[in-house]
């Protein structure tokens, strides 16, 4: 994962490259039981709690696909209908937090769990996050992001989430490697896998101050559809040719489930990239027969953030 | 308007009570251009902001039906979309605040425009507007319900709204005499009339204690449906009743503008009064011709808060 801010900043990740597979992830794939060059594979679901119409979305994609991961937005509007849902699911379903300090659409807007004003440099003039990654790199300090996260992960756990994870809404947590340092601290404090990839651009910076451990997991690929691959190839052929190509070692696909609805396109107005459709499109190949298929033809094995938490990150 | 807290808390409105035709009226008649005892009549969309399905429907009753009025709440997920709109039409279109200080529905929820922790009194354990105006009469201080307020009138200032009136989701800002004085001080503050008639219960409590002037408006008769006349008679008996009994003096109908839509019925769940289908009746009946016709054969004269603002309260 490489974090590029765009111009509308939305977190773009680089796929289709070949990371050498290394002993590291042949240690993760054998204390999850699985032989060590297996191809191990979360399909995670993004933006859950955004809206009604991505919060059906998925719940579908979990239990009518093969979406086996999704990550819980604690500020949005919708929060209390997923967070009942992972709540009254909590031995079966895997959900964590994507831990969110933007609010990226015009018409709809959220802002903090914390006091606006113990979190001020994460809050705009009207009171909202920012728009843009941008804006949070530029305005924001990395207390106020550590405050905002420690909030939003307390008030999961007062919802009874059985938080899996952490992850990060539009990368903007792992802007800097002084956000990205707050975030890993935050995922050993709760003592759950936050999602890392030596991909992600501040990773580099912070990795020599970082005193790794085996509790510590790097994902080896991570993989998100963007722009250029939805105009030019669309979801379909774009998720076959990952799942065709799939490495050993630990792979996250990151995607965005939505109804294509009435309300959704009245979130995503003016943004067809991450837009309403797209979402849609999402839900459709992983609620497929095709997507079972070639999880099976290529030997893939679903594993999800429950268990690398469980056996490795809290193993005794 | 009498306020009792219903199960749900929900401001329920006694209808059909004619109440004496008074001197004072009849100034407010005649200061608007009208004859002293004309039917003058606000048809009033409460609840803006809080989903794109109220929005869509507001926008909906105003440029096709006969709906001259409408408040926005300003804590709420959807409040940009509705500000714009606002923004972009206000000569034309009389759009004011409806204060807000609960937040009712189960799934769906928003809090305080002022930081949390300023106000905390209005603040439920997960950082959210208490559920029932049963709670904010039990926790609230009404300094908390002052500041509040006034954030809120700032922040719709802000938006570039011309705000025309302020009135009270669920009645909740008028529930107590200490909260509707609070109420009562923000218009003459900000020089804008506040929905306020002596069926409200504190009122006859506050009253003694306000010295009123001809520039506090005091509306003769507010109607509103309620569960039992939902079920009993339905919107276009109710509403055709209201229409041909109207008396003389300022009237108001409180009405409830939804698309019965996927985001409505997940906004509104397990709860039918006040509803999705419940507004989609409402704004049913106010495009209708057969509402267009009930007031010409009444001969009822539509009136703005704009022009009761701009014609009295801010007379020079």
């Amino acid at each position: 994962m490489k974090l590029r801010p765009t111009s509308l900043s939305i977190l773009l990740i680089v796929t289709f490259s070949l990371t050498i597979y290394s002993q590291k992830e042949s240690n993760l794939a054998e204390k999850l039981g699985y032989a060590p060059d297996s191809k191990l594979l979360i399909i995670h679901a993004d933006d859950a709690g955004v809206s009604h119409s991505e919060n059906i979305a998925t719940i579908k994609g979990m239990e009518n696909g093969i979406v086996n991961s999704a990550s819980i937005m604690v500020p949005c509007p919708w929060f209390p209908e997923i967070a009942a849902y992972a709540r009254k699911h909590s031995k079966e379903k895997d959900f964590g937090l994507h831990l969110t300090i933007t609010s990226e659409w015009r018409d709809f807007k959220w802002g903090s769990t914390s006091s606006k004003n113990e979190v001020p440099s994460l809050i705009n003039p009207h009171g909202y996050f920012y728009h843009l990654v941008d804006s949070v790199v530029v305005h924001s300090k990395a207390i106020d992001v550590e405050k905002e996260i420690d909030a939003q992960i307390k008030k999961a756990l007062d919802f009874g989430i059985d938080v899996t994870h952490l992850d990060a809404h539009m990368g903007a947590v792992m802007s800097t490697p002084d956000f990205l340092e707050k975030y890993i601290k935050k995922g050993r404090e709760y003592q759950v896998p936050v999602l890392l990839s030596r991909e992600i651009v501040a990773f580099e910076e912070l990795e020599s101050r970082l005193e790794l451990t085996s509790r510590d997991i790097i994902t080896d690929h991570v993989y998100q559809a963007n722009p250029e691959i939805y105009s030019n190839l669309g979801m379909e052929k774009y998720y076959e040719k990952v799942l065709n190509e799939l490495q050993p070692g630990l792979s996250v696909i990151l995607i965005h489930l939505a109804m294509d609805n009435e309300e959704m396109k009245a979130v995503t107005i003016d943004h067809p990239d991450w837009g309403s459709k797209w979402r849609q499109d999402d839900l459709d190949f992983f609620t497929s027969q095709k997507a079972r298929r070639l999880i099976e033809a290529n030997n893939i094995k679903l594993v999800t953030w429950r268990e690398i938490r469980d056996k490795i990150v809290r193993a005794e």
